[in-house]
């Protein structure tokens, strides 16, 4: 799983597989915008030495920045950040009791010195897009397409409005 | 610091000194109870290496039982229960912003198969005790000395409502 | 109900038959690992009399550490604690209209003297294994099959791992 | 301590002395209306026996309501209301950490079969005024008294206005 | 719709006919001890009018303690408060978007002079069993009857426990 | 109190003299616009009666919008809002536990049919700011002022921002 | 879609063709009372440009105030309020992890100089109320109106109370 | 203010000076990395023409990432975001109500399209190096000096709990 035709730039991991259905919305826009990534199933809490070695080899396989989703004491993404120097977008999953409140605090309030780049509970989209835009920061074709894309928002929010007026 | 006369039984860890004030309540508890320790400063985030290594060798060193505080994105007591099988107890440490919520949830909401016994908000003196309780299943004479404490508290309560019944 | 070939280790209580399908996970977990124990309902407000009998007899019976779950105002973890010296492990219910909330905060909150090892919400199935935890302190037999059931939850990463790239 | 010339018909009781400030303001309430009471410190956790005892003998000195206030785990109002049938007023303490949403929820979410009747944080002057509105119930002189209050705080109120006014 | 065979003692009302099955809960408990009630629906926000007539001329009909239930800003058992002597117990309803937590903090935050019993978010039948209470303070035959209720909660506990037991 | 000199058309009131502090605040800002005003201490729970007549006169007197503040259970905008067909603007107080989450949804979520509207908490100079707003729909010279009255927070913006450069 | 026929009055705006169902109910009541308006679709994020044009045209247009719904980082009212005089409703539509408290903060917080009139998450048929109560600050005819509204609301209430009286 | 002997390439802004002391420390992360940067005070409330400004113009100026700090409802960021296709950081500045869950809430609750990156609440240090890690991203030399800054975070961990264990 990943799109991994080119040397993969982004690394996309997740504590559980039922985190799957979320994640891949992040997998979705990276294919969208043609970024290379892979894709994985690592648990901070089951396989910690599995994930240090992940983390540790990653800069060497060539990805340039993380998405880690993770629910309940989602510990996942600030791991992640403690062990590399690379950007790590944190994506809190929605939880069964505390709806994600608990996983949104668990990513969000990290120590100093080891930012996450937190987005919405859910928001994996968003978190691609983000990983777009931190390498379109050193790549004008990938900036040309996120204004595209920015475009194509607004055109897409103009049809809408234009259907509701119609009704 | 440490009680190591005897083998440390029990090691207390913590993210940041600013815990310290907190966690020196388990210390003064395991001290009152003959129980020996050691009282480190290990951060998940800016020393996993360290953290690893601490908790790989600890079993080996004689640590039966860990007490972890942390505030915030609170990972510490998690990632010690992914590196230990003994149990680990987890002290929320009191944050600036969101008063602990954040603490606590980070570190009870632990995923299915790596349990955290947690306690209050900057309930470091209940880890303290609850330590105590875990080594007393096998020695009796803790077990004994745990009677004592409980009588003790409950006089201390006597007292106390007598003092108030004589205003 | 109960594993009780041998003498119970383990009393695992509820304040009522609602919480039943979360509390056996922690009786599955103990069978798992061959740990006796008894399991029983025990309402702290409907039968007070016969809790305060349950817990002062439990030591007694061989019972070592207790696992109560509770929902809303989820009193009985606490009151145990206060009528044992041994650990006592809390489960907070979800609750309906609080989600858990209520229950989480009336059993980890608990005063200086009397701690409660609290799990997450609807979380028996950590509830067994820390109590497992608790009894390996002094059972190197035990301690070996959580070593083996870390490697196993390793593993069952790992395998999931390899279906979500095989994708 | 206690207003006790005559027989106390109320029963004011807290699980710690550092309760007192706030517990004494349903104190003075009763003392107001002339409404006999006793005060105590009895804790659910440190001394339940103590506390089985208070609540099983309350009715036979001749407690007709009880004012029960605690912080955090907040379970003492809940105990005594398992273990008599007159009606149990609940004051939820303001806690360090949560503020007293602990306390609140901890005494207000009783399960069926088990009411408290829970007041404001902190509000124990309200809860001294609804155990005269209990007793008022069968009292047409503690009635009378009550709708003088009553008029009394309009009284006040009005005059605040006037003084607001003449700014 | 109530009890009125009796003049009635106790009356019930909610702000909204969507509160009908919550607030039924209370009456069925009235029915079961045999006191009677009168049950209305009256907003306190869209007739106000209705509810000082109502509350104005309640003690005349006999009414001794009422139970207010209402949802969202849940103003109903505060305004009746203000315009009464007797105890006023009032329900959260759970609502739909904050779950009853806007009901309860508007319900039981009152102000000093003006106290609502509160019960839990939907507690209508701990409601009910608390207004007994109230009546059951100057009733020695009530109060006969809440010992009886409360022995038969304690059977209906023990013969669960024994089904659980032969599962 | 009150800037009277012309009919007074806004009324600010507000539930005891503690709210006084905060509610000066929208007597200024509509002091800086020439708006009239009369400002009062009128309580929902004390002073029911004295409530219903303010409301019910206040459109005689001239009053075309309200601001009422209030902390905790805080009925007093909704029940004004039950009162009048005018729009009322609720002011949540800061409250001492509840930091004024309470005062907010206490205040926000009114029942279908009677809206408050509702600003920040302590917002008391924006609900100054919305009742000139109000005023303004029907009133060019008004309609100017807040014009000027937004540059002139633009300008100050500049300023502040300049300084900033400066250092 | 919208009642135009006379120039629109209340411009209803959404960031989100989801939030349609429940803005819909804005429109129902000003259409009930005859008030012209326009509904639009207008996003803070995705057509951040339109929003600019929308807000500074519609004063010309004879906007008077505005109702403006969002959900999550609700920013749309805030900027709309950012852009006009006139007066701006916010209205918090629920989200899916928060249950609309993220979109009630994001509304009703607002700084200093730039009110938002904010209703009950998913208020919207309030907010078309307010809308009304707004204009009728200054037409004698929409008073009236108003007044009968409000008996209607009364008398729904007292034709509901007989129903539930009948059973 | 600012670091900009080079053309700046990070954009800090905040809506209040108030946010000053705060966002300070962002700067001193550049500062000491070497980065540069402009820093500016513009409200997305009280100077929205400035801000559109700021942001359409940014990108030409050299500003490569922007870092944008606010309280309460906190649209700046979002805001920005909403304008650029540039990444975005959010720091929510703790708010004296709410403590700063507003300010969170209000920015990392972002509608699909749009991500704001955030960090912890008053976080500006570690937004400041979550810009920097974005840089490294295409700048060897920066990577490098923030794998020397995470060994100097390592060692300094190692020296209090030096410094601790030498108590």
């Amino acid at each position: 799983m990943g799109n991994v035709k080119n040397k993969p730039m982004i690394g996309i991991i997740m504590g559980s597989d039922s985190d799957l259905p979320v994640m891949q919305e992040a997998a979705a826009i990276l294919d969208s915008f043609g970024v290379s990534y892979e894709m994985k199933i690592i648990s901070a809490h089951r396989a910690p030495d599995l994930l240090f070695e992940y983390c540790r080899s990653a800069a060497g396989r060539g990805i340039k920045t993380f998405i880690a989703g993770a629910g309940g004491a989602a510990h996942l993404p600030g791991v992640v950040a403690a062990l590399t120097v690379s950007p790590v977008i944190g994506v809190p999953i929605q939880s069964k009791a505390l709806n994600g409140v608990d996983s949104l605090y668990s990513i969000v309030q990290m120590p100093s010195g080891v930012p996450v780049a937190t987005v919405a509970i859910d928001g994996a989209k968003n978190a691609g897009i983000l990983a777009v835009q931190i390498l379109a920061v050193g790549d004008p074709t990938l900036l040309e397409k996120l204004a595209e894309y920015k475009k194509s928002l607004e055109k897409m929010v103009i049809e809408k409005a234009k259907l509701v007026e119609q009704l």
